[in-house]
C-alpha cells in the first residue's frame, strides 16, 4: 500500500495516513475484512515512525472503521459507523458512482496522465502543447505593470463579453489575419478550449454526431464525449480534409457541425489548402452544417505565406472562429476569444453567465495595454526564427535516420507527426523513453478510435532549448531503434530494412 | 430601426451599418420584401450622414441583399446570394436555431439585463451581488506586486488541480473556518460558480431532478435548467430550509444532490440553525442523497458567531463544499474553490481539463502571496464593520416606512430580503425606480416558479457608499408609495393600511 503524505503540510502525518485509508475504506477499494499492512512494514514503506503508523490505525478504530483482530492484525470493519441512538437507521458512507451522470464516464484522464509523467524530475518533454517560456516577454509586461498598477478596476467584475478596449484590439489582430470584424462580434473567452466547449454544450446531447478531422486536438475529442454525442472522424491528406469522405458522411448523419483545425493542424501540421477550404464551405453550405474553426497556430509559419481563415471565406455565416494567444504569447493568464454570428454568441454569453461569469478582468487589462503597444508583431518577429530553428533541428536529427520515422516537414505551428513504419508497441516505448527521461504525445490520443494512432507519435519542438530537444530526439531515436530490432519493417513498398 | 454604431471603432460607420442591416437579413429577422428605412430617416436616427448611409445601402445592394424598387426605396431581397456558377445550387443562410440543443433554451439572460440597466449612467444600483470596490486591497497587492514582479512562471500553465501553495493556503482558510482539510482536498476553481456548474455536469441529466432552496442564488436555478433537470424548491423559514418539506420531496423524487446556501443565505440572508444542519444531514444520509454547499457569504457576519459548515459535520464524506474571496476581498480575479470527497474532485478534474484548463496562474500566485501575509483577517477586519453599518443604516430608512415593506435583519451577508404587501407590479416598480435612477433585483429570479417572486425584492446595501444607499432606499420607497396607492393591503392579519 502507498499512501500519498506531504511533510509540507500543516495537517500531522498521521492524520494524513488515517484520512488516506478512510477514503479507501469509505469509498469501498478497502472491503470489509480487508487487513492492514502491519504497522513495521507500513512504517518502513512510508519513512515513518512505528508511532506514527499505530496513531494512524487508532485514528481508523476510534472512527468505527478497523479493528484489532487477534492473529490477523488491524482489519478494516464494517463500512458503517455506531450511530448515535440505538434506534437510528444506519449510515452507509457515499456511494458516488451511480449518481454520476453516464456521459462523464465518457471523458478520460489522458491529459493529466501525460502532465503527471512529464513532471517528473528533469524530463525532456517533447509531448508540450506550449512554446519557450523563455520567450515570454516578462520585460514588456513588467514595463507595462509599472506604468499602470494594479487598481480597483482591475479587481472588479467585468462584461460576460469581455473587457471592451480587448475586444477592439482582438479585432485589430483578426484584421492582421484577413478577418474582417468588429468588437461587438468578438467575446473574450478562458481560453479558446472554453469555446470548444460552448459550442459542444450548445449544439450536442447524447445522439447527435460530431465531425472532426482524424486525427484531432485531444481534448477536443475529451470534450465532445462528454456530451454523450457520437464523433466522426475525417481521414485527412496533405492538402487536409478529405473532401470526398467528408461529403459521403455528411450525406448519412446529420452532424450538428465540422470542426477543423485549417492552420498548421494539431497534430499532423498540416495546412488546409485554398482549394481545400472553399471545398469545405461547400459542402458545409450544400449539407448546412456549420463549420467551428479553431485557429492557434495560425500566426506561428515559417515563410509559408498565410492563408485566409475559413471565417474570412464565409460570407454567409456558417463558421464560428476560436483563437488564443497562448501560442505566441504565453498560456498561464486564459486569453482565448470566439467570432460567431449573433445566434452563437448569444448562447455562448448565456453559457459563459452560468459557468464563470467572466474572464479575469486584471489579464484583460493587462493583455490589452500589451496589444495596443503593438507588442504581438515584436514577439513574433522574436518567436519565429527561433521556433523555425529548432524545427530545422528537429527534422535533422530525425532526417539522419534514414526512414526510422516518417514524417512531413511542417511549415509552421509546433509539431512534427511522425510515423515508425514497424509494429513497435507504443505502450513499451512510451515506457522505454520515460526510462531514458524523455516523454512525447502518443498519437492514440488523438483519433476517436485509439488504436488507429498506434504507429503515431507527436513531438513538439518548440518547448525544449535547442540543446535538449536534441538530445530528447537522439534518445528517443536509440529507444525506437532497441524496440524495433529484430522487427520487419510494416511497409513493404518503402523498402525500408529494420535497423539493427 | 435602431443599429448600434460604434465610432470609436476601426471600421468605418457605413460599414459598420452595412453589416448589422446584412445580420438581420441573414438571420432572417428582416424578411424579403421588407422595405429598409429611408435614407433620410436612416441618417437623423443615426445621427450620421445621408451618404453615408447611401454607402451602406449600396453594400448591401452589392451583396445582393437588398436592391431599389421603384416607389418603395430599398427593399430587401430574397436571402440568396448569386452563386458562382448557373448550375451550383443556392446557397441559404444558415438556420441556427434548429441545431441548438433544446437543453440550452432553457436559460434565460436575467443577469445580463439587469447588469446592463444598472450600467446605464449613473444609476444606483441595489442589485449588485458585490462588495464596495472602494474596499478593495489595492495597496497591498501592489506592494506584492513590487516585491514580486510578473514572472515566466506567472505566464506558463499550472496544475489543473490549482497553484499548490495556494491549495495550502484556502486549506488553512478553511481551517479558520472550522473545516478541517488538507491542500490535497482542495480544488481551485474559476470563481465557486464554476462549480455549481461542474456539479451540474457531474450528475445532471434530463430526467433527474435536483433539489434546491426556495427561493436560492438565481444563478444555480439557471445552471441546473442547462442540464434539463428537473427544479425542486424547498421553502424555507427562519432556521433555514423546512426538513419537513424537505422529507417528503426526498421521499418522492430521487434527487441527486441538494444544493443549500447555509450562511447568510442569497437571497434571503437566513442562516441555517445548528439543529436544521444536523437535521438536514439526517436527512441526506437516510435517503442517500449528496449535499452541495455554497459558502460565498460565510465570513460576512455582523457579530453573530459563526456555526460550523456542514461539511465539518459530516464524517460521512456527503457534503462538496464550494466557497469564493469575490465577496470579501474582490470578484475580478475569480478565484473559488471545491472541497469534496475524492470520486467528486476526479470528475471536476477532468471537467477542469475539457472547459479552461486550469485558473489564471498570475493571480492564483498573488493571491496566494496575499493570503500568506495574513491580509485575509485584516480584510475581514476592515469591511464588517463598514457592512454592518451599511445594514444598520438601510435598516433604519426602511424600517422608518412603517409596515411599507416587510424583512428579517440580516445578521451579516449582502442583502436584505423585503416583501411587499401590496399588490404592487413587479414589473411596473422596476420601470418606475430606474425612470428614477435606481435598480434592484426583483425577487421573481431567485425562484424556479418565478411568479413566486412577485412580491419580493433583494436589496443590496453593501454596494454604494452609504450616501447613496440612502438616497436609493428613499427612492425606492417613495416609487413604492406611488405604486401603491389606492391599493388595499395583502395582508389583512397585518393591520396594514396603504399609505396615501
Amino acid at each position: 500500500m502507498r499512501l500519498e503524505i506531504n511533510r509540507e503540510e500543516a495537517m500531522p502525518v498521521y492524520l494524513q495516513m488515517a484520512n488516506r485509508i478512510k477514503e479507501q475504506i469509505l469509498s469501498g477499494i478497502l472491503p470489509e475484512g480487508f487487513v492492514l499492512p502491519p504497522e513495521r512494514k507500513m512504517a518502513d514503506d512510508h519513512h515513518v515512525s512505528r508511532t506514527t503508523v499505530i496513531k494512524a490505525y487508532e485514528e481508523l478504530k476510534s472512527l468505527g472503521l478497523a479493528m484489532s483482530r487477534v492473529g490477523q492484525g488491524t482489519v478494516v470493519t464494517e463500512r458503517k459507523l455506531p450511530a448515535t441512538n440505538e434506534s437510528d437507521p444506519p449510515i452507509f458512507p457515499m456511494s458516488w458512482y451511480p449518481l454520476f451522470d453516464k456521459k462523464t464516464a465518457n471523458v478520460s484522464d489522458t491529459v493529466s496522465e501525460i502532465m503527471y509523467i512529464g513532471n517528473q524530475g528533469n524530463m525532456i518533454s517533447l509531448a508540450a502543447g506550449i512554446g519557450d517560456p523563455r520567450l515570454y516577454p516578462v520585460d514588456e509586461l513588467r514595463e507595462i505593470q509599472n506604468e499602470r498598477p494594479i487598481d480597483s478596476d482591475h479587481l472588479n467584475l467585468c462584461s460576460v463579453e469581455g473587457y471592451y478596449p480587448l475586444r477592439e484590439s482582438i479585432a485589430q489582430l483578426m484584421r492582421f489575419r484577413n478577418l474582417s470584424v468588429t468588437a461587438r462580434e468578438t467575446m473574450i473567452l478562458t481560453g479558446s478550449m472554453q469555446g470548444i466547449d460552448y459550442a459542444a454544450r450548445t449544439f450536442l446531447s447524447p445522439g447527435d454526431a460530431v465531425i472532426v478531422e482524424e486525427p484531432t486536438f485531444l481534448q477536443a475529442i475529451q470534450c465532445f464525449r462528454a456530451t454523450g454525442a457520437r464523433i466522426i472522424g475525417i481521414p485527412m491528406d496533405e492538402g487536409g480534409i478529405r473532401l470526398d469522405i467528408l461529403e459521403a458522411q455528411l450525406a448519412r448523419y446529420k452532424p450538428k457541425f465540422i470542426y477543423t483545425i485549417p492552420n498548421f493542424h494539431n497534430p499532423t501540421g498540416i495546412t488546409m489548402s485554398m482549394e481545400r477550404r472553399k471545398g469545405l464551405l461547400k459542402l458545409a453550405y450544400q449539407f448546412q452544417v456549420p463549420i467551428l474553426e479553431d485557429d492557434p497556430y495560425g500566426d506561428i509559419t515559417f515563410g509559408r505565406e498565410k492563408l485566409p481563415p475559413l471565417k474570412a471565406l464565409d460570407p454567409y455565416g456558417y463558421v464560428i472562429y476560436l483563437s488564443t494567444l497562448s501560442k505566441v504569447l504565453f498560456p498561464g493568464l486564459r486569453i482565448g476569444w470566439v467570432v460567431a454570428p449573433e445566434p452563437v454568441m448569444k448562447k455562448f454569453m448565456l453559457l459563459k453567465q452560468i459557468t464563470d461569469l467572466h474572464v479575469n478582468t486584471d489579464s484583460q487589462i493587462l493583455i490589452y495595454r500589451y496589444l495596443r503597444k503593438g507588442l504581438y508583431e515584436s514577439q513574433l518577429k522574436k518567436i519565429l526564427p527561433i521556433y523555425k530553428k529548432k524545427r530545422d533541428t528537429a527534422i535533422n536529427v530525425l532526417g539522419k535516420e534514414n526512414g526510422l520515422v516518417h514524417f512531413k516537414r511542417p511549415e509552421g505551428g509546433f509539431y512534427l507527426w511522425c510515423r515508425i513504419p514497424y509494429p513497435v508497441s507504443q505502450k513499451k516505448l512510451l515506457a522505454l523513453c520515460a526510462d531514458q527521461g524523455i516523454i512525447y504525445t502518443p498519437g492514440t490520443v488523438f483519433f476517436p478510435q485509439e488504436s488507429d494512432g498506434e504507429h503515431w507519435l507527436r513531438l513538439n519542438y518548440t518547448y525544449e532549448t535547442l540543446e535538449r530537444l536534441t538530445e530528447g530526439l537522439n534518445l528517443l531515436i536509440k529507444a525506437i531503434k532497441r524496440l524495433s530490432v529484430q522487427n520487419e519493417p510494416l511497409d513493404e513498398a518503402t523498402g525500408v530494412r529494420p535497423i539493427v
